[in-house]
């Protein structure tokens, strides 16, 4: 049976995210799995997602890390849930804070991957340290710090 | 005559980021101006931007924070220079680091606005703290330190 990433365990309301929802036809569609007690994500950046000729733009970086962190964090929390309250689908993460420290020009046309490491859980808060790896060298690191919303979220 | 944007500025070849490249024709095109002293950008997300129904996904908040401040800090770097050093092109900046705090939910469908400071100019390193807000209400905040790139860039 092929394992589900962690983006597919989101609710239908919850999947619409232009980094990781698996609704969003115009998105990234990007998908984390455990791996051990680490997280992983793999994506391949197009042509257009330059920053200058040859490298990758900040901005999707930063992206892609953020909704690693929130899939890292969702699929945490529902792993730390005692089985009687734990549901099919995960608890969904929004961002408080990201940070991502640029190491090296990341080259465009090859699959990326991202490493997750839960690095705080507290309450509805997780906060995970992501490396970002290009041809086995690390271009990017980031620390995000992530919150579960209430089930009946209304930011308003 | 029209203010030209500090993105118009750069050379045809760093004109290609997915965020604020000129050439970019899939991209963001973010535009950034002098307001006084300090710097502005306008941004309205389209529908396929959403994170959760109704709101911008995170990702494109630290895009445009990022562009805004790779522009924010080519100008003041240019802005510094005696008038015999000051070419009619910008420098280009890349980021070395980016820091947003999501402060609240930025809705979707309305124009952003970015507002930077520049906090620091040593060298060839600029820091610019930025300001993101939607219907006059701060939803993020963004610290990024961006340097300027030598002007026989090879990162390899």
């Amino acid at each position: 049976m092929k394992t589900k990433a962690f983006q597919e365990y989101y609710t239908e309301d919850f999947s619409h995210c232009y980094g990781c929802g698996t609704n969003n036809e115009f998105g990234h569609q990007l998908k984390t799995y455990w791996d051990g007690e680490e997280t992983v994500s793999h994506f391949t950046p197009t042509p257009e997602h330059t920053a200058l000729p040859g490298y990758v733009y900040g901005g999707l970086i930063a992206s892609v890390i953020d909704c690693h962190s929130t899939g890292s964090g969702a699929a945490a929390l529902h792993r730390e849930l005692d089985e009687s309250d734990r549901k099919e689908t995960y608890p969904r993460c929004v961002t408080a804070s990201l940070k991502v420290d640029y190491l090296k020009p990341t080259p465009i046309g090859c699959n990326l991957e991202l490493r997750g490491k839960i690095k705080e859980l507290i309450g509805r808060k997780v906060v995970v340290d992501v490396t970002l790896f290009a041809e086995e060298e690390i271009c990017a690191k980031g620390e995000v710090i992530v919150v579960q919303i209430p089930d009946n979220w209304n930011p308003k």
